[in-house]
């Protein structure tokens, strides 16, 4: 493994990419069921998830409970370390949302 | 463009990805010539960075100034909007910091 370059490259090898910030927002609201997780996250495909999930899990992050049902039943959740990581996207996310008009024009199609 | 799911997605649009982040914490110190930052973001290669820098530029994260001197001197900062951004990752860094022997441990190649 390279050496961290610093404190905020270590978090980022941990939920860097598109995905593992926005799955970590909406779990550390409440558990979630597979199927809801991924209606909230608009756009994300069924191996992209699993995978992130996969891999959180593996990082300690998240933790998933088969309720061994049928029809199977499989709840995510965060582990302390993930709810303690997600605590630290708050104000990136009240950014996010006091500046989306800004956001949104600076994403915008050139005319 | 695609709605925003929320602040946080609103938010990783800006600065998703593996460099962003990493741009904006260490302009954030202090303004930076291309050289400097190259250098302090271990293993990012010239074309990525150059694109990573642009693209911050147009979305109004990152001011650049080339003073027009032979050899030629350019020097990146944040915008007020980049800096306010930027602010918001400490919380994030400093839990990277703190955390830093449990990432390793989950990074490690399984034995």
């Amino acid at each position: 493994m390279k050496p961290f370059i610093c404190g905020l490259d270590a978090a980022l090898r941990l939920i860097g990419g598109k995905w593992k910030p926005l799955i970590l927002f909406f779990l550390a609201r409440q558990p979630m069921r597979y199927g809801e997780l991924k209606r909230s996250i608009e756009g994300v495909s069924d191996k992209m998830l699993i995978q992130q999930l996969k891999e959180m899990e593996y990082h300690g992050l998240v933790s998933r409970t088969d309720h061994g049902e049928v029809p199977p039943r499989v709840d995510y959740a965060l582990t302390p370390l993930g709810k303690s990581l997600s605590q630290t996207l708050v104000p990136l996310c009240e950014w996010g949302e006091q500046h989306q008009g800004a956001i949104a024009d600076a994403l915008a199609d050139p005319a």
